[in-house]
């Protein structure tokens, strides 16, 4: 049997490897303009699937001989976590000072992935698609937070334990308290109260603050550690408050998205646009969140980098011009339907089937799914272990069309990454009312058009003598009538009844017949003033690192104390180590020259003379995820002139002249080549005895 | 005469081009490791010196002949902050809410000006120099800014208006007022009383709040707009305040500088180095002052964003290993002595000389100091109205050895961008003190030494007898006595005196003789323990981009309407735009094509297909700075199949094939080609006749 699955890994290692040279082909062809954006997309996913049939076979190869022992999730997180730490990825904060809770510190490796993720997403969306990128303050004066929402309704239930005061947040007490209670094997609850407890559960996130005090008190949850009473539960507002200015009477707050600083320019960069929708703006930046109970490293903190963008475009034409190009794309969707279903499970589904079917509701939104999965896999995230769930209707504000998450599987569970909403025009219209400025669009018809249109002609003199100093307000009411309000009172006006109509400081008057003349006109319409309506994918950086990490680390075949961090190379925050074989003055030299000429083509490198062995100098690098290696052996100043080159997964090695090895990992570090192209042009090396 | 200085400038830019060329090849020779950085440093200081003659030339020909008109500083000023505002560089954040002063956003051109600008800073400093990045969060609790001192002394004086309660910065207040008085025409002060005013003017920096007080009070300072009485000048901290967590019992603070997150790091940091000494961190983050009275467009924000770096070195060897480098550059330096001078003029000088004559403290001051300088060369601001401006005595923190600003001449005057900071070894001394935590390396020496040491050796019986439960407090204070203060102590006991020692928490005790011994013994000595020197260049990103902004503004000659912002490529926001000539449909795709081949090689691009005439469409990319166009007509698409590339500031053009012109603008931004090298390659175009 492991004969069979063996030759079918290799089948299937092989068809990866010829997929993987069509795609670079099909690359190259597009860069001269031979083949389609399309194309290329269709290409990576068939890549994708044929790897995912690999990894299923390599799977069952590991299950079937046990040749690699299944770790259990927390010593994967602990093994993980302590390389992060070792090697200084990211660190609480303020560590000498005891820590804060909800702050970490990015050192060199995390700051050199962060960068470079941040600029993967920027070559990838904003240079791609042309956005407007903006940087707007972290520091927010209320008004902007209270017209957004975020003053009143951005939220968390809290709970104190009233004997010592400490703080928990409601929702996370009482979901460990139900799934102690179902796990509880000595005092087990019947299968009526266990289904029950699985019903509160699932709807956790859901309740009031009536209805979550009253779970509280139904099951009797106490504070975590002394046991003591808890406070019945109250709203918690996430957003840290501080004061502008010198005088202390001004009211700010840290932003807690960077999405408002986009909304609040909307007419600036629509008229940086030139008046043209739809398009999109977007920023990268830093947002604040106070959090009850920080937890789970990266998952959870107080200050985090997002990267979002806000497409506006016209509510009544939602369709992408670049759609065609990612229809085909088959990422795991866990549409609302598959949610509520029996297998609970999400499925490949090709974009353009999913639009066409009604299950994502419209091609722009379907779009940056389709985008997003294919930043996920340009980044290092396995995509079969990435799926985009959409909320379920009583998740979704009432404004909004349609959500969809980006979630990436992790020790964790399913990690929420990146938010894709449908928001309608609710946030240009809340700021507008606000603000009293108009953000609006107009757009011109090709033609104009003939058009129906109800007219509203108030009788000033009728108007005036029924309500005297009231009669502005009455008449802009009736004039601020939409179509169908206006249509309404005209039936009530003509079947004999009064309307009413209400003022915009919400004084209510009642019409009666005579008082206003309402009428359909057939007039000319040169085009259309309206609110955008608004998509808007929203990525947490930081969750993003932590995922792609789980999904990079691994351990050496037959050794799990040697961690590699496999991370692609445009991601990795060194790209090439420099090691002389022996501490020699000959061999040093020629290992600074290569250095240099790393750092000259833009090559983050280091040079370790430490003199320790190689396998040890391998060993560490692996760490931090260094994808090639370049050692300098005497061969190299007195032999053949040439270099060992050897490729971090593979572990395999080949001979390149060393003054073109530069150049060679600048190629492989842009995917202008692959490993499989450089070990068939340059000759083999076999790794030295202590490299395992 | 004007015939004759025609010859001298044809001359010098005949010098510029050919030194340009040297620095190019050097450049190339360097990537192949046949040439030395200090060879291209000194080039390219040699063609600054020359850019500069020939600059000094243009300008008295300018003079003589009135060619250009001079624009007022004011003038000047408006009509950039126009295209700034107009072209959303920048804006004024919160727009739609009235703005709230000391915000701004940036827009999109901004936006991408301010990471390519970062992107350069990195790669010269954290890359070049192969620095420990890091990242840390802005939000910070009290104990980290109480140990740097921010706490308590981070702060301006403010005086409010006693009627409307408005307040004002006191020191503002005090110097305008002085100026109007100097420049009051129709009431002079005498003479003698305008030596006074103007010494007291030069000090304002330094009044202490009685100080102040009695000033604002002697010249009968009063509030601008009402003329209402003042209060008397108060300490106001300028760091804006919040409460971390749920239970609101924890003090945070914005930082108001990035460098307190690699202070409190030191540790971890020294560590992830392998313990060794000298190594920089860096850091690239957002600070925050909550300013009095922000003024001064980008130059004082609330909200800012800097690159600091913080060099930690031993004390004892500030000496750098690659100061040689950076020996030969001849940066203008304002020194103490030159500013206590009677000509109060920077002086260019050699860094070398600048050492060794003891102006510049040390090594790694310097050595900082001219990789600034290349560093706003890179950058695009004017080597000749940049200047390094070294502290006066008074103006330096106690700790201080030796600072100099770097600053960039403006309509403002000379504006200080960057603080270079020989800060000894007090930040680390004072969060050491302040956490308990060791914060000290270790140099182990080449070879043990027999070395001079003092011993302290406290007698436990008696100290026992006499301070009983303070024993231990007693036996901790003496031998935490440094080497000079235990000689003191055993000075004073051998001559019949009592000494006095302190322990941690501030109790003092009499010392007498025979409670301890105190001896010189010579020992083996493996190291030394000490607590590094900090050496710390910090840059205001914000301010360099303005002053960048103002170097790079020009008009077109004889049009003082035609705004032309003449960036650097490798700063540029947009490589270049691409224009159809005319509405054809093959014109538009082969423009497009050019588009996405200039997007694949990373290079962000404009197409314009709006049908203005060609010379409206260089006019409006001239205002953000797109240094390359390209245009395409109809001999591109069924002719010779060359496209017209044009550079921005000569406006000259050549016609270059289309496929390679991608290729050509990615040399040009990498400066791996010169624009006079590609109108020597290609066939030159002349301009059509509405270019002008």
């Amino acid at each position: 049997m492991t004969t069979e699955l063996e030759q079918q890994i290799a089948a299937a290692q092989e068809a990866v490897t010829k997929q993987g040279d069509t795609v670079r082909s099909l690359k190259a062809s597009l860069k001269e303009g031979k083949a389609e954006k399309s194309e290329v997309d269709v290409a990576i996913q068939k890549l994708a699937e044929l790897k995912l049939a690999l990894e299923s076979k390599q799977k069952e190869f590991e299950k079937t001989t046990g040749k690699v022992s299944s770790q259990s999730k927390e010593a994967l997180r602990a093994a993980l976590a302590g390389v992060l730490e070792r090697r200084m990825f990211y660190i609480p904060s303020f560590k000498i000072y005891g820590s804060v809770a909800g702050f970490y510190d990015y050192g060199p490796p995390g700051c050199a992935i962060k960068q470079n993720m941040t600029q993967v997403w920027r070559t990838h969306f904003v240079l791609e698609e042309n956005m407007l990128e903006v940087e707007c303050p972290a520091v927010t004066p209320e008004v902007v937070l209270k017209a957004s929402g975020h003053v009143d309704r951005f939220t968390d239930f809290m709970v104190t334990d009233v004997a010592t005061g400490e703080c928990f947040r409601a929702d996370h007490l009482l979901e460990g308290h139900l799934e102690a209670l179902l796990e509880d094997k000595k005092n087990p609850v019947s299968p009526e109260k266990a289904k029950v407890i699985r019903d509160l559960l699932a709807g956790v996130g859901e309740l009031k603050a009536d209805t979550m005090g009253a779970a509280l008190t139904e099951y009797d949850v106490r504070a975590p550690g002394t046991g003591n009473a808890i406070s019945p539960p109250f709203a918690f507002n996430l957003m840290f408050k501080t004061s502008i200015g010198p005088k202390g009477d001004m009211v700010g707050f840290l932003r807690p998205e960077t999405a408002q600083g986009i909304f609040v320019n909307f007419r600036d960069l629509l008229y940086y646009n030139g008046g043209k929708l739809p398009f999109a703006a977007a920023q990268i930046g830093n947002s604040y969140r106070n959090e009850i109970s920080p937890r789970a490293g990266l998952l959870r903190v107080r200050e985090f980098t997002q990267a979002e963008i806000e497409h506006f475009v016209n509510g009544d034409d939602k369709r992408h011009p670049k759609f065609a190009l990612v229809a085909d794309l088959r990422p795991l969707l866990y549409s609302r339907e598959l949610q509520m279903g029996e297998e609970k499970k999400a499925q490949p589904m090709s974009l353009g089937e999913a639009v066409s079917r009604g299950i994502i509701a419209n091609e722009t939104l379907a779009y940056f799914i389709g985008r997003t999965w294919l930043f996920f896999c340009k980044i290092g995230v396995n995509p079969a272990r990435m799926r985009f769930r959409q909320h379920l209707q009583h998740e979704m504000a009432h404004y909004a069309t349609d959500c969809w998450d980006g979630e990436v599987e992790t020790t964790y569970g399913w990690v929420e990454c990146v938010g894709l909403a449908d928001r309608s025009a609710y946030d240009l219209k809340a700021h507008s009312a606000m603000s009293k400025i108009d953000l609006t669009a107009f757009e011109k018809f090709p033609e104009p058009r003939m058009e129906e249109v109800v007219k509203v002609v108030p009788n000033n003199k009728e108007l005036g003598a029924v309500f005297k100093k009231d009669q502005k307000a009455v008449k802009e009411a009736l004039e601020a009538l939409d179509s169908n309000a206006a249509l309404d009172v005209k039936a009530k006006l003509e079947s004999g009844q009064a309307a009413t109509v209400s003022s915009c400081d919400g004084q209510t008057f009642e019409i009666k017949a005579g008082m206003v003349e309402i009428k359909k006109v057939t007039e000319k319409v040169t085009g259309k003033t309206y609110t955008p309506s608004v998509i808007e994918p929203s990525f947490g950086i930081g969750r993003i690192m932590y995922c792609m990490f789980e999904h990079c680390y691994y351990t050496r075949e037959g050794d799990e104390t040697r961690a590699v961090m496999g991370f692609k190379p445009v991601v990795a925050p060194t790209k090439a180590t420099v090691f002389p074989l022996v501490q020699k003055p000959a061999l040093n030299e020629l290992a600074g020259r290569i250095s240099r000429e790393l750092t000259a083509a833009g090559l983050s490198n280091l040079i370790d003379t430490t003199g320790n062995t190689i396998g040890k100098r391998y060993a560490r690098t692996d760490e931090i995820g260094v994808p090639f290696a370049v050692t300098v052996d005497f061969a190299s100043v007195e032999g053949d002139g040439s270099v060992t080159l050897r490729e971090r997964d593979s572990m395999t090695q080949v001979r390149v002249p060393a003054g073109e090895v530069a150049v060679v990992i600048r190629d492989l570090v842009d995917d202008r080549t692959s490993w499989e192209a450089v070990t068939g042009k340059y000759p083999a090396q076999k790794a030295p005895a202590d490299d395992e």
